[in-house]
């Protein structure tokens, strides 16, 4: 197996070990729940988390403007109950905590159970779930994607500003109605566990609406020019989108060059342009990655002046 | 060919327009050159470049802090001597122009003569030549790689500090003497202008030493677990170090996942701590990349209080 890992079993400490000594002002507590060293005096304490393998997401956002805490399992695996109490109780200040979380069947009940129990505990608990990968029809069974950063720095924005955490809540879930992701892949991911690929997919092939996971897409199909491969996600995110004035976020899945990005950023916005939409802002890179994937994803979210504030909003994490 | 491009003749020219959209505070001119939307007023104007494929280097850094123009070739392939002139022309405000140009025959010569022809118009100009990458025995010989963006970051606080151009290039010079990189690879770059890799590469194969055109190494090798790349890495790096106390890099080559390169920082640590090394400062990220090679490099760098005073320095390059 080609990756730059000592071996299987060490994966996810190893590079949790490498995401601190590479950010001073983050901290491990019990093991795999990464926090900032300086805890938050008041305000609301914003806890995500999920399997791991996703890199910068979503340890590297835990930083001043963005997480307090960030609940990472093995590599696209959710962690458990217990550790998702510990973050919820090392970062509540005790104006209460928001945990953000993909739409995963694990996550959902094990940030869910983590809630119970904080709760018990006194602790005030919202829980908001992401859905906005598209490339399932169904809106429940939706699987939380690259949207959930675009949460991330929201809800970061609003809890610095003061706003109590119901107010919090309503707001990212009105967000959450219209934020849309769709992506696709060249290449599966390696999954060191296993050292095997997530899918496989020939030399002149491509999927479209791909998960995180190594799951396969909506469609396979013979690869073709960029334009055409954005012509085709556009389309499927026009059905779900009314807005015309958009944020959009172009998101490499771990193993994708700049250089492409940047080229796929070009064709996104001839695309939109097109149809008569007007991207306000851009957010363009590594985002939600899924190990050594090839390929990209796009998310689309409703522009307005409070969102653009919070993305434009310092953050102390390099990873936005 | 599996890329995310358009055809093989628009790479260069989707990625800057990409770029653009992606950062509004930069421009193009001459279809190539990138420079900052607002010119520096005053201070020593940065230009540097080369071949593209590097990715956020050298458009990327085209920022307050840092650069002031990048002149950008085709892949792999270095700029033409005018457009580095308009590059210096567009940039100069009377306090003189410093390039920096990383090691190799036809960069090294255009911007001379760039240089020349500015030069004759009257304009201030000098040169500073990176050669960090050890793998090369003749120092002379060694070509330009990721510390070129260290020299970007520190020539950029330098210039903000109003430092004349003299000075600037003297304490650049200094650092240079000392700035050593070593990079290694699990796969070649696809070249999109042949579709073809730059080197092959079995699947349990590794290549050590190698540059960031699709070179081939120093050696090629079974791939081996992370901890044994780095040592040899380190072996190799700490033949030409003397300090003790280091600023250390750990360069993504463009397709590696920063899962990975978080990974390697840990390695690294390891490896340098048992050698009594002191890292006081981590980079850790896509900074000089090849395409989408997997592989990664480690730089290093004596630390000084000026050197991370400048490292740490706001840019707006959202890249560094």
């Amino acid at each position: 197996m080609k990756k730059l890992i000592k071996d299987r079993t060490s994966v996810l400490s190893d590079m949790l070990e490498g995401l601190k000594l590479a950010n001073s002002d983050i901290e491990i507590i019990e093991d795999t729940v990464v926090v900032r060293k300086e805890k938050k005096a008041k305000g609301v304490a914003l806890v995500s988390g999920g399997g791991s393998g996703h890199e910068p997401a979503h340890a590297g956002y835990v930083a001043k403007g963005m997480l307090d805490a960030a609940v990472c399992g093995e590599i696209f695996t959710s962690p458990t109950p217990d550790k998702v109490l510990s973050a919820i109780k090392a970062v509540d200040n005790g104006d209460g905590v928001l945990l953000i979380v993909k739409n995963y069947a694990g996550d959902v009940m094990n940030f869910e159970m983590a809630q119970e129990m904080a709760e018990m505990e006194g602790i005030q608990v919202e829980t908001v779930i992401v859905r906005d990968d598209i490339s399932i029809e169904d809106v429940e069974k939706r699987r939380g994607v690259a949207g959930t950063v675009i949460v991330h720095k929201y809800a970061g924005f609003l809890s610095e500003q003061g706003l109590p955490l119901n107010e919090i809540k309503d707001k990212v879930e009105q967000l959450l109605v219209d934020v849309k992701s769709i992506g696709m892949a060249l290449t599966a991911p390696m999954i060191p566990s296993t050292g095997q690929n997530g899918f496989d997919i020939q030399d002149d092939e491509m999927e479209i609406g791909i998960g995180i996971h190594g799951e396969k897409g909506l469609q396979r199909k013979p690869v073709e020019s960029v334009d055409k491969i954005v012509e085709q996600l556009g389309d499927l995110l026009l059905k779900e989108v009314e807005s015309k004035s958009v944020v959009v976020m172009v998101n490499g899945m771990g193993a994708t060059p700049l250089t492409e990005l940047n080229i796929v950023v070009k064709y996104v916005h001839e695309y939109f342009q097109s149809k008569g939409l007007n991207v306000q802002q851009w957010l363009v890179g590594d985002y939600m990655t899924s190990l050594n994937m090839e390929g990209f994803s796009i998310t689309i979210a409703p522009s307005h002046d409070e969102l653009l504030t919070a993305l434009n909003a310092h953050t102390e994490s390099r990873y936005f």
